[in-house]
């Protein structure tokens, strides 16, 4: 059977299916370890994606994957097999669904917990327009159910009479191991045969089948077909095994090989080293935090790997705290901590940030609680894609009252900001940093005001003063001295902290002829126009141009490309500097 | 007994407690219709806060109160009776907790579902301190149970062994009667004595207690009592009536006067009508447009009449979803809605947009999904304090790429923009307006490229862009009628489309001596940023000057009081405005 050409997939044998979900495996093995990418979920999901396709229509019945990256087999299914070839790179398959990929993908958002919401949302419409023809299926992990948009949307759904299907793509975990009640819940079930009535999703109002063997494609088959004969918000318990089928995602006591760099399909194993990574860095660094502050407390979201916590973990087993996928709680329970004398660390990806900021403000900010935000994967991420890129946290983060945050441009500033941060008393404080390897230090000239100068022009010392934040201090740098080749002197000056703006920057922006700053957040709210704002309520007249990424969603790539597509590397930003200085006119305006 | 110092409340008799509770209920029902405030849901907490300080020892044991606007009978038990004269005023007693005034008040955020975060938090601060003698309460309403971030606390505290009580207060209903798959099940709890093992919250792994009486103090504090012995993760259900002991609350079908304004206690009738407000405005719109747009839907989070929607509701009652107090799942599913060929039109608070600028984001923008969200409560709100001003609803949905704002000035740009908001069918759109009565419509002097040029001053037409977010049109032209006296000539501008900056503000802003921009959102990110970076892109030298609402926490008092005292009435404005005209030096910089 050929994956390129599927054909007839709802008139397959036993045999033939069994020859497809091998062929899907081998394919899955060989694209994802050579291209990197999302292995073990979509090991655990060939049998139930198969199963699925054949019982549903697909576009016209809808299928919502939840977070999407188990979504490979759907594409194979729905005529992609080719595009792994280019899995994840700039301009091929994409990692997760893409509507501009195939009419069989809705939902390109990688936030977990959203499928029932879509799925209450679209069930709606099918009624409301008299399509009810239509079916509509929700894929959600076990992990993704301990998010409260999924409670809120189970809620809703099993409130009311509106055919929808839940599959619960049981698999015991995200990352880690799926925590708290529900998880301890699903245990149960996965155990034994449940009473009627008697689930947690019974009580919610849903119809609950299962547990079904999520491996076994009739008995799938055949618990989907019930469901759509009940004609009501049902949810199907499937149980299923990440990275099933391939012995080394089987056997990884990690993750079961969630997300893979590179690897030798053979034995599984990574390719080559390669520097340290900014994650581990900070790993290291929060475990020596510890031992120096034992009111030092860490929270993660169900990523406790992915962020570097399991040698905090290891050393501080009870000062460790995993609340599964659930950034809001992560926030507000680390508030009721520091409330309790405690100095929590709430480590999350930068772009999750998003789902928590009300919290941040209001349980956080309003307090002035000491809480200490780790924000990992800020800027651009790279080939995870638009939903995954960091590029909120800083826009997000200025409008929060009494909130500091530092951009360490190297993993001794890391250190320094990491103890700075923890020593705060009063009010919340963020550090940032990207998914990237870390690079030499860049040493500082010299400090002031808990400013870092990083280069000054020679003979030209104040003509452009460049503001970089964090690890764009390394581009800013390599920019000044292409423009001391034109003649250009350019002061660098690292801030440390990007908020609140240091005054000294302020000071520095009067005595330069311009200034420019580059963030590798979005340009329209950051460290770039906070300062020219600052600059305009001292009366400084200095013109400051705001170098960062565009207000858009940024398709996957590597990071350094499309750092250089954003203008963000050395070479773009001296000339965007060179033509601003020495091209000033025309300026607009009546001028007094 | 003197509800101005409680003495022995632990010793109370049967008797001098039913003195007790009726003294708390006439002081609440005389200073509430005396000052407005939430009536309804203190007058069902009487019973429940007594048995709550006579078995916990507040402040060693912490007692956290979910939304906080059910803290006025805690208020009286903890010695604040005599601040009911001051309540809600600026300076006075605040309407929800406030550490300021006790050490009993702990969580001054009155949005919801955030007290079992807290709770857990708490808890695991006091084991970790070893502090095993204080126990942890968390007060939580049914409503704000349907809010995700509950969910994610009940999995965190069901998957422990911490001792942490919560008392759930179910009244059934927020505003709104709660909705849902658990309403469904409170309902049958409340019904029957629950078989042990069978509810939702054993499910999740919590002991369940109830249901008991919740105005039945020994019934109460019995149920208290033996979830503190059990010393493990506990729900207390308490059934409670809203508005009880307060006929024209306990009749009133539309909220139990959930929230008053000033009213006469004998009659419980408002005194005076004044003009229509903003809401009802919008309430009326949205009817007219149901008519006029079949394929238009409104969603609320379990507020369908405060905002305004109730007229829409009884026209067109299969178009209107209440999806609970759940507002990220009232913006996913309207982007599923859209996906399925629907307008949603989202109506919230403003503040409680913070809640679910993820799914904003990520879920409707990401997809380019025609959502309409309708922002109530924009701006200084007033009496309810810090978490209930609009402030942050710009500086966040600036940042959502392709997100369209407007901001109409009076009600006839209210019909207009809302006309043009549900015309766009690619990607979301925003309105926002504030807490007021409607003024009398402004009238613009002409329209250019959608902007409303409202002013402009007759001799020195070019001194001052004066541009103006919504209702601050009105003391903006008030302002510019005052520097006219001074023979400063203001042209006022009104953009109706905040965002995107409409070009054509640029080229106005480069024909003049001087831009002030005005907006009741956060002056740090807004308009006034946004158009200041817009200028700065496009080399306009003008000198942009940003006034707006300060990036702090405002208390509550009167909503006029505080935007003069933030200088955003027009006296002060006309100030500000003479100030930089007449005094621009000493402008700093090394102007070239």
């Amino acid at each position: 059977m050929s994956l390129h050409h599927i054909s007839r997939l709802r008139e397959l044998s036993a045999t033939e299916l069994d020859r497809l979900t091998a062929a899907i495996r081998e394919l899955l093995i060989t694209k994802v370890c050579a291209a990197g990418g999302h292995l073990g979920p979509n090991l655990g999901v060939v049998e139930l994606t198969t199963a699925l396709h054949r019982v549903f229509r697909s576009p016209h019945d809808r299928i919502v994957f939840d977070t999407g990256h188990q979504s490979y087999v759907h594409k194979i299914l729905t005529g992609r097999a080719d595009g792994f070839d280019t899995l994840r790179a700039a301009g091929g398959l994409a990692g997760y669904p893409q509507r501009a990929e195939s009419e069989h993908d809705l939902v390109e958002n990688s936030h977990a917990s959203t499928a029932l919401s879509y799925a209450d949302g679209l069930a709606k419409a099918h009624q409301l327009r008299g399509e009810s023809d239509r079916r509509v299926v929700a894929v959600i992990g076990d992990g993704a159910l301990t998010g409260g948009l999924a409670w809120e949307a189970l809620n809703n759904l099993g409130g009311s009479t509106r055919p929808v299907v839940v599959v619960l793509n049981d698999n015991g975990r995200s990352y880690d191991p799926t925590v708290g009640g529900l998880a301890d819940h699903l245990t149960t079930l996965r155990a034994n045969e449940p009473d009627p009535g008697s689930t947690l999703f019974q009580r919610i109002g849903l119809t609950y089948l299962g547990p079904v063997d999520g491996h076994d494609i009739p008995a799938l088959e055949a618990a989907f077909r019930t469901a759509v004969e009940l004609d009501r918000p049902v949810l199907v318990h499937c149980v299923t095994q990440k990275g099933r089928g391939y012995l080394p995602a089987e056997t990884d006591a990690a993750d079961h090989m969630h997300g893979i760099g590179v690897l030798d399909p053979a034995t599984g194993t990574a390719k080559s080293g390669g520097a340290p990574s900014w994650t581990s860095l900070f790993g290291a660094e929060m475990a020596d935090l510890g031992a120096e502050h034992p009111e030092v407390v860490a929270l993660t979201a169900a990523m406790l790997r992915p962020v570097g916590l399991h040698r905090f973990a290891q050393r501080y087993p009870d000062r460790i705290f995993d609340v599964g996928i659930a950034e809001q709680h992560a926030v507000t329970s680390a508030a009721g901590l520091a409330m309790g004398g405690l100095h929590p660390v709430v480590c999350l990806y930068a772009t999750f940030l998003n789902r928590a900021i009300d919290q941040v403000l209001m349980d956080v900010a309003l307090h002035q609680l000491p809480v200490t935000f780790v924000l990992d994967r800020a800027g651009i991420t790279g080939p995870d894609g638009p939903s995954h890129h960091g590029m909120w946290d800083l826009a997000l983060l200025s409008q929060v009252p009494g909130m500091r945050v530092a951009s360490p441009r190297d993993t001794t500033q890391l250190a320094a900001l990491l103890r700075e941060a923890v020593a705060v008393k009063t009010g919340p404080t963020a550090l940032r940093f990207p998914k990237a390897s870390a690079g030499q230090d860049i040493p500082a000239r010299n400090r002031m005001d808990g400013l870092d100068i990083l280069y000054r022009g020679e003979h030209q010392p104040l003509d452009v003063l460049l503001v970089s934040a964090g690890v764009l201090a390394g581009p800013a740098l390599a920019a000044a001295e292409l423009l001391a080749h034109h003649h250009i002197g350019v002061t660098v000056v690292d801030p440390r902290w990007l908020f609140p703006i240091n005054p000294t920057l302020v000071h520095l922006a009067a005595r330069h002829r311009l200034v420019v700053t580059v963030e590798d957040g979005l340009r329209t709210g950051g460290l770039g126009t906070a300062l020219a704002q600052a600059c305009a309520d001292a009366r400084v007249a200095t013109p400051v141009h705001n170098l960062g990424l565009p207000a858009a969603f940024l398709d996957h790539g590597a990071r350094g490309d499309i750092l250089t597509a954003c203008g963000l590397d050395a070479e773009n930003i001296a000339d965007t500097v060179r033509a601003l200085f020495e091209h000033p006119a025309p300026l607009k305006g009546l001028l007094r």
